[in-house]
C-alpha cells in the first residue's frame, strides 16, 4: 500500500510530493527543521499525513537528543513541537497529534533516555497504523453511500498521499471499488498546487481506478450536464457543529452540488474535528505567497508585480454537507454536531481502552 | 486606445494574445488561412473581436483576389468564409460577422474587382468601429449599474483585447471608473488558458485600474467574506430566451453569486444575441485539446496520457442573470427575452437607417 510517510530507521521517510508526478522521490529527514520544512513547502501535504509526520518529528526530536537528562529532553521536543506547531495552522490534526505525543512525555521520572524516544517512536506508529485503518474504515462507511455505478467528484488530494495510506475522500472511492461498484472520479485539478491534477490523478491511475481530469471551474458544467452522481473530499478541520475547512474551492463544489442536489460529503477521522471552535468561522485560514498562483511550478501565467489574494483553504457551512463520514461511522443531519461529538467521545473511549 | 485588431495596408493588423503578458508582438497576417489560425490557436479572441478578425479575412480574400471576374471573387470570398466559420463553433459574432459581409456582395453585376473588394473593407471597418461604439455604449450604461465604491469580480478577458476596443465586461468596468467610481476588480485566472491571468490583469494595470488576481475556485470565498459587490462577465452567445454561453466557469461563477445575493451582469453587443436558438441548451459548446489543461504554457501538470474532459464553455441560464447589458441599453427581467428582441430589432433598424 502506498504510504506516504513512515519510520525509517530513526529517520521519517517521506516521498517528496512536490515532485509528483513527474518524478517519484523518497527521502529520508533526520532533523526536525527537515520536517517541519518538508510540511511547509508541502512535500508532506494532507491532514493526517501532517499530523503523522509531525508526530514523527518529535520521535526525531527525542532521538537525537544527545544528553542524559530527561528533563532536557523534555524541552528539546517541546522545542520540536513548538518549531512543527508553525508550520501550518489550518489543519487542526497537526495540533491534535503535537499535543497526543507530548501527553506520552508528562510523566518522566526514573525513565531512561531511551525509553522516553521509544515511548514516542511507538506513540507516533501508532497514529500512524490507527490512521490507516480509520482511512479503511471511512472507505467502508463511505463506500457503502456511492451509487453502484456512476461519477463521483472529488476535489484537492485527500488520498493515500494525504493520509498514512489508503485516503479519506478516495478511501470512501476505493471502499466503493473494492466493494464491486463501479466508480470513474472525476478529478478537479485544484488551482493553485494543482493537488488534484498532479497528486488525484497519479494515485488513482496507480489503482487502476478510472479518473478524468477537469479544471476547478468545469465542475458546474458537469454538474449541469447531470454527469455527477456525488461529491467526496477530504477535511482540514471540523467545527462543532459539522462546518468544514478544506482546501480553497471546496466550498464551491459545495455550493455548486447544492444546487444540483448532489450529495456533498465529507471524509475524515474523527482527529479532524475541533469541538473548541463552534462554528467555521473561527478556523484559521492559511494565506500563502502570490508566486503559487502566479507562476505554478516555475511558469509565469501573470504579468510581474500584480496583486494576488491566495487563500488556501474554505469553510462549506453544515447546511451544504450531505454527510460527515469518520472511522466511527457516518454524522448525518439534523443534530450532525452532536453526533460529531458522539462521534469524538467513541473514538477517545477507544484509544483508553 | 488598445485595439486588438485592425485593417493595416492590405493585411490584418493583431497583438499575438497567445504571447501576452510575456511580450507584445504585432503581426499583419497577409492571407486568410493566417487569420484562421489567428483565431483557433487563440491569437486572436473574445467574441467581437473574432467577428471583426473574420471580417477582415473577408476583406483580405477579395483584396488578394488576382483575377478579373466579379463572380470568381464572390467564389473565393464565400470559400473564405467557409474556412473561417470551421475556426470556432460557439462565438456567433463569427457567424453574423460572416453573414453580414458576404450581404455586401449580393449585387456584383457591373461592380469592378476593386470596388468589390473596397465594400469589403468599408464594410469591415464599419463591424469594427461600430463595436467600438457599442462597447463605449455598453459601457456607460453598465457603468451606471456599479456601485459608487466596491469590488467588482470578472472572469476571463471580455476587455479591449477581446473586441475592438473598450471592451464589454471590461468596458463596463471602465465605464464606472471614467463616471468617477471607484471600483477594484477581482479577476479570476480563467483556467485553461489563463486570459484572466494573463490578459485581464495586463489590460486593466495597463490603464492604472486596480485588480487582484485570483484562481477561479476562490470567487466563491471571496463572495462569502462579503468582498464582492457585482460580477460582470462578457458572453459568446445568448439565447433568444437569456441564456448566456460564455467562457468555461462562467455558470459556477453566477450560481455563486446567486447564492450570495450579488448582481450578476452580462455584457455584449447585440450581435452576441442569437434569436434562432430558442434556449442556451442548444448552443454548440466547443471542447479543446486535453494539453490546455495537462501542459499550460509548456509545463506538465499532471501525468502523462491522464483523462481530461476540456469544454471551453458553458451556459449560465437566464434565471441567473440580474441583466443583460448591450450597446441599446439594459435588459432585465420579468420578459427578458422579449427585451432583447427589441433591442436587436432596434441594432438592425438603426444600422438600416
Amino acid at each position: 500500500m502506498l504510504s506516504p510517510v513512515s519510520w525509517n530507521e530513526d529517520s521519517v521517510h517521506i516521498i517528496e510530493q512536490t515532485r509528483l508526478p513527474d518524478e517519484e522521490v523518497w527521502v529520508d529527514l533526520k532533523t526536525v527543521e527537515q520536517v517541519a520544512r518538508a510540511i511547509r513547502i508541502l512535500d508532506v501535504r494532507g491532514a493526517p499525513a501532517i499530523g503523522i509526520t509531525a508526530a514523527f518529528g518529535l520521535a526525531l526530536a527525542a532521538r537525537r537528543y544527545e544528553g542524559n537528562d530527561p528533563a532536557e529532553l523534555v524541552k528539546e521536543v517541546q522545542q520540536a513541537a513548538k518549531t512543527l506547531a508553525a508550520t501550518r495552522p489550518t489543519a487542526v490534526n497537526l495540533f491534535w497529534a503535537l499535543s497526543r505525543m507530548q501527553k506520552k512525555l508528562e510523566n518522566v521520572a526514573g525513565a531512561t533516555i531511551d525509553s522516553l524516544s521509544k515511548r514516542l517512536i511507538d506513540e507516533a506508529q501508532k497514529i500512524r497504523s490507527e490512521d490507516i485503518a480509520y482511512c479503511r474504515a471511512i472507505g467502508k462507511h463511505g463506500g457503502a453511500l456511492l451509487p453502484n455505478q456512476g461519477y463521483v467528484l472529488t476535489h484537492c488530494n485527500a488520498g493515500a498521499l494525504a493520509t498514512g495510506g489508503y485516503g479519506t475522500a478516495l478511501g470512501v472511492i476505493r471502499g466503493a471499488v473494492e466493494s464491486g461498484k463501479q466508480i470513474h472520479v472525476f478529478a478537479d485539478e485544484t488551482r493553485p498546487l494543482l493537488q488534484g491534477a498532479r497528486l488525484t490523478t497519479w494515485e488513482l491511475a496507480r489503482d487502476g481506478i478510472e479518473v478524468t481530469l477537469i479544471c476547478d471551474n468545469m465542475a458546474g458544467h458537469l454538474m449541469k450536464m447531470g454527469k455527477i452522481d456525488a461529491c467526496v473530499v477530504g477535511s482540514d478541520r471540523i467545527a462543532a457543529n459539522g462546518d468544514v475547512a478544506n482546501k480553497i474551492g471546496t466550498y464551491s463544489v459545495a455550493v455548486l452540488a447544492h444546487r444540483h442536489d448532489i450529495p456533498f460529503y465529507v471524509a475524515a477521522p474523527t482527529s479532524t474535528i475541533d469541538l473548541q471552535l463552534s462554528s467555521g468561522d473561527q478556523i484559521p485560514i492559511e494565506e500563502r505567497e502570490a508566486s503559487e498562483v502566479t507562476s505554478p511550478r516555475g511558469t509565469r501565467f501573470a504579468p510581474e508585480g500584480i496583486n494576488v489574494f491566495n487563500p488556501a483553504f474554505d469553510v462549506t457551512p453544515n447546511e451544504l454537507v450531505a454527510a460527515i463520514i469518520t472511522e466511527q461511522g457516518v454524522a448525518t443531519h439534523p443534530e450532525l454536531g452532536a453526533k460529531l461529538e458522539k462521534m469524538v467521545r467513541q473514538a477517545k473511549a477507544e484509544l483508553e481502552n
